[in-house]
């Protein structure tokens, strides 16, 4: 999982310092390392580093430097993290100048695509994506940057929403299947794109639209036009991430066309109809994924709304070391339940998802030590049955808490007097987009037939 | 404004960590600076630094060392945050051995202490408050450090909780009117202090009770006993800070015996009561210090609550270099209003308090332009009308919004359709203690008589 | 110029602390960066920084690793040396495996081979000779390593002195020409390559032989062995570099058979005989580089030796920051004569060599102020009337004093009451290899034929 | 061991790079950590550090100060150096304003004072000298700072070279008895005070004279004026330390008159006449403290002088750690003894002292493998029997070679064909200086007597 951002000034103005911004309102999608990389004097220039974006990256020194064109990257590594060659954007100057490249998605033919190249004579010094897609363009040495960069583009299977800095263009590029967001947006003379709409507003700039799945956008000093992918890689349907409604994007962001706000309190409206908790006292999200659903259920049931699970905003997974101390105090080190408003009540609490259900369980026995009388758990989403193939971390199917047990079996197991999910149809509605564009396989199983993808 | 934790094991077991931990905890009281003292082979050990608390503190080499007490402190400071030497605790070994001090408050005789401490040959590395404490005992060198610390606090005026770690023992004391909160909690054999109770939460500690006004708690070995400041500092009145309950401190908090949360949702409630915005359509907090008051709102006048203004939570003051951009872009950085939520629609968006007026200007202004009809501002606490001597931030009484205009103006310069306080009564009904044992010196300006002072 | 160093146990014993001590003893031949390159677990891995050995490396991170075959090299470098990315060795792990390369020399078709690798799809992360080297071999994925690497040596023109560590063996190459020194040596059952034999004495090892010029000697778990470079490279002269002699090396190292002390002392005799200095009272070194040809001319000459110039041990061009002030002081930051051995004195100072003339110029307008009645200069070597295309520093011909005046002109300038140079003859005498296997081409310009390099 | 230096400009000229260079040429007085400090809107600013000069303090940040008066200080620790808070100079804020203190020596009464002090309510920040003579400075806070500082003199016992920042004054004072060095300097309108005339030097100043023995010298802007020490600390003779020519200080120093490099060379002489070694082929050095003498030996003898020993000018004891194949290596690390000058050869080694006499034994081994057919040793000095009272170093007597076993014993030991020592009468004739100037303690024991120490 990551978040990329670019920027593209008509008017040569610096645009150092929106990159950097615009990465801030996307620092949920990766806490785990940034970048930023510009053309300087011809070649690429870069600052990067591990960890929180103020911390991988000394905006001071930043703000001394200009650019009219720069893209950034921050980045979720669930798996040694501390590699710090595989920091994104990765960048180049090669046979046909500087290239710089942020990607957001997983190339499912990675390995089969490195072994080519390190044929050819590839030296590859990440294992990053990004880095086949480099030495891709680079082996076309015979040709211009950019339709280097499109025929590279079409090697690549599996999701793919890609931002590319050439020596005067900036490229935007979604796969066939639209799997993962990208949007476009302006202010003034300043082209921008991004993961989500909401880094669009932190620098102020416009939601223009969606990069469309398969979508080659190209911004240059005359604007942007845009080329489309090999018709060969044609499909004739989207696969839209329902995930990134379910948790991964911010609420504020708007993804293909909807809000991601009205979703999720859609997702706990019908929750509320489907799965009432009609006794409850007071009704609760678990912070922060759950909260807006928590709002539509209670909204919808008449349950009195209540912030009853404080979340520590200082405590991130890169600032705690897992010490046995930590690992013993667990979840208690982030989430704390108020005393005074579980005393004696029945609540019902909506969370976004279950994955391992360890969490939730821990969570529970907290409430209910917190003295409410009974817990009911709702789920914003189906049941998660399948892993990801195209880039949603790396949850491995065994270790999925639906697969391993029975519903019943889950909510006696984390402790809960009553477990509903929202279903599958609900869960469509409540994005509201078709059925037909949207990837559910991680609830449903239904992938990209192989041959497609 | 500081945060203040201490811990003492009896049974000798290492509670660094759980120091750390605690900071955690208290993090919101002071993001500039962060420390933690103990003793090592009789001499006082440290480890401090700049920033929050993962960057100040390295946690690994922490969790190498081991001690069976320490104190810890996390730091605002409005100016020169980067004075080293001003990072609390602050430790020497005197005369009489090792002593720390972590100190919340603002002791109004600092300046004439300071210069008679130097007259009599002290030699002041910092400009801090604890110094001054330390200063006091080592003149009285022939005393026990516990008779030279109990002798020490009769000379400080103004507030002070103050942390203290000696030899043997970890000494708690809290001013004759206890300005500033401080509890003692307890889990197995180790006894706890802290600036707030969620610090108590955050280690699986329980709540004990209040740090008493002009007690001084001291804990060794034998467990916790109690002293008195001296009658003449006696007191007829407490004087608990009222704006803990307002903005300062976490919601899962109990100060002086009252939830944090329940004080602000009910002033809310009685907001509701008293200004009513019969036409809004929904009701939203200014997050994050708006939010529970917010709800209780929306609970008490049927209004539906939204999130409806996303704050980005990785942006803090001490990541953010004041750039000629960021200026320009402001509170944009922190904040974004979902325009799917505003759209057409009237709000009402309750606040905590209103201090210098810019950010509710900037933010109303965000809100129209994401598509609200009206805008209705409610303040859940009376005018800031005077400033704080006693700890509460530098806010001079030339910047305050409400001293240089009155509502109505304020109402147009800000931009509000409405906008209307809580009035002084229905702040201490909500915070539910007697009216005497309150500070609202900041709305009333009925501060301590200077004779007591 | 360069100094690197390798090292292979044929017993599994980690080595890595050895080429850290190695590096030590080169220290001399680069103070701007140093780097040591292993294997771990099948991958390249590396210590690397700017600056001196001790600052670039932390000895104490490289203790705690372990390898049984390694290879270092500290670097000169004049012109940015901040580039972390030219730090060598270089590595990589490539389709056939790790290989990292350290390099001495100067390829002077460097550009031409980057220009046709980078055709054929090479990314240069580095402006250094061994990258080239390293994507010759990458390109050749289907050959064995070592293959692969004998075959990319074919294209290098230029000095060259390699040291190449691969996944099961380290190969150590020199030109067919011998431009760069390169010996071998071992300690019980550990071979070593070095630049120099004084770093096969500080490990405590025994100099076996110099590596002959076209020499490619690989190192594995049976011993060392010996390859040809191709026959179509084969010389019918050597080229071994006479500045060694004068002024690269340390004194106590043999290279190609000749001592060093023995080599400068005999130029300081023949210098004595053929260049009088008849009236001196004392006889000094221009410290470091002209003391041993100091003494040699004391010793000839009966002028009683004096170390009369101190020089600041501390003082390094890494150390100094090149401010107004330090220009102005010039180099009596470095070395200070002493006034009680000049004063009244009529002295003769031996240095090196001669290359822009301004040290000279300071350094005996200081020896004057000290008191010396008159000050002859002689010369260790002849005049540098060329630049060196081989690697020896970046002196362009324009820069060179005795290019741009006579030699009268020039001890005016200098302000020498005498001033005479060695003859080419007795250089060549004085290091005692035959005239034809030496290099003298930057005081002859006998460069090697244009066809031939 | 520490050298100490100050500037002060009366023309208010900023001296701050003076004062780093200055240091660099008192580096070999100490490695372990630097600093200096002066005065910055009324309160003292310093840039410190531990290492080596140019480790310890960014000359570039320097650079960009100013001041027009500054001290300095480099310290050799021979226990503890990564004790930050004991480099030096030390620097407060006290009630007189700002006071920093540079010291060279060992105050034989220190624990007594700092007791005394701390029982009047000092608190001790580090465990150093100076650090006293500031707490005795700011408890006398009804005087002015300097008349404090005369006072505060008084107290100390045994020696001390102290340089004192005021202010708007620049104080150097010397005890009674003259141990350490401390010279005076000018150029233009700047005064200069330093451990050695070496450092004049650098900075291109002219020595005008010694620091008197007991003279306390005040430099303001009208320029130096000289004050006593009170008279009952008069001393009826000079102990001027004899360990400064043949160790200590820089050859091209002149102490007390006397110029080291020529002391060092008659030592060498007289050592030819008294202790010949008629047989030997060479005469040679121990780097670098034995090389003067081993000229004047030389010469004496007829001998050839040789730099036959070679010592690596980038190992320093700050540099290596001292890990397990360090320690095997032991003295190569920094010494080379070249084989071809020993080959076949008799040697005559001569050396400054022998103190524990391990180094000696190495290096005549390492001399003898590199194929010396005979090695003689000479000791330019007596043997040392007794531990320093008054600051060099903190051998202790046990573990002195020449106390443990005779001279002959001694020369078995390290295996020399044969060893002699410098008488303690023509040690004071090389020096110069008449016998009751000298403090001679650690050759005869004779200390200053208790009750005038």
């Amino acid at each position: 999982m990551s978040g990329v951002f670019g920027a593209y000034s008509t008017s040569g103005r610096t645009v150092l310092e929106e990159v950097y911004l615009g990465l801030y309102a996307l620092q949920h999608r990766g806490q785990e390392s940034a970048g930023i990389s510009w053309v300087e004097n011809g070649r690429i220039a870069a600052a990067k580093g591990l960890g929180l974006l103020h911390n991988a990256i000394d905006q001071q020194k930043l703000s001394g430097k200009s650019a009219s064109s720069a893209i950034g990257h921050v980045r979720y590594v669930p798996t040694d993290p501390t590699q710090t060659q595989n920091i994104l954007p990765i960048g180049a100057n090669y046979a046909r100048g500087p290239v710089a490249i942020s990607h957001d998605g997983y190339i499912t033919n990675l390995k089969e695509l490195s072994k080519q190249l390190e044929q050819r004579g590839a030296i590859f010094h990440s294992s990053t994506d990004s880095e086949a897609l480099l030495h891709l363009m680079a082996q076309k040495a015979h040709m211009q940057p950019l339709d280097a960069l499109v025929d590279a583009l079409r090697y690549l299977e599996g999701s793919c929403a890609a931002v590319v800095l050439l020596e005067d263009m900036l490229v935007a590029a979604r796969d066939p299947w639209g799997f993962k967001p990208l949007v476009i947006g302006k202010a003034d003379g300043t082209y921008y794109v991004a993961s989500e709409s909401c880094a669009l507003d932190i620098v102020g700039a416009k939601l223009l639209r969606d990069v469309e799945p398969g979508e080659i956008l190209v911004i240059d000093s005359k604007g942007p036009r845009s080329l489309r992918m090999a018709p060969d890689k044609h499909c004739n349907r989207c696969m839209h991430c329902s995930f990134e409604y379910v948790y991964t994007a911010r609420p504020d962001s708007i993804i293909d066309g909807c809000s991601v706000y009205e979703a999720r309190k859609k997702m706990g409206r019908l929750l509320a109809e489907k799965s009432p908790a009609s006794d409850a006292d007071i009704a609760a999200g678990m912070p922060d994924s759950g909260t807006i659903a928590a709002i539509g259920y209670a909204q919808r049931s008449e349950i009195p709304f209540e912030m009853a699970v404080v979340r520590n905003r200082y405590v991130g997974r890169t600032f705690i070391q897992p010490t046995q101390k930590v690992r013993e105090l667990g979840v208690k080190i982030k989430l704390n339940p108020i005393s005074d408003v579980f005393m004696d009540k029945k609540a019902v609490i909506i969370d976004d998802s279950i994955v391992r259900g360890t969490t939730a369980q821990r969570i529970i026995s907290m409430i209910r030590n917190a003295g409410a009388s009974e817990v009911h758990l709702r789920v914003a989403s189906p049941p998660v049955l399948h892993p990801c193939k195209y880039g949603i971390d790396t949850r491995k199917e065994g270790t999925l808490a639906a697969v391993k047990m029975s519903i019943e079996e889950l909510r006696k197991n984390i402790g809960a007097d009553s477990l509903s999910y929202l279903s599958e149809e609900d869960l469509v509605e409540a994005i509201g987009l078709p059925e037909d564009q949207l990837c559910t396989a991680c609830f449903t199983g239904k992938y990209l037939p192989e041959n497609n993808s």
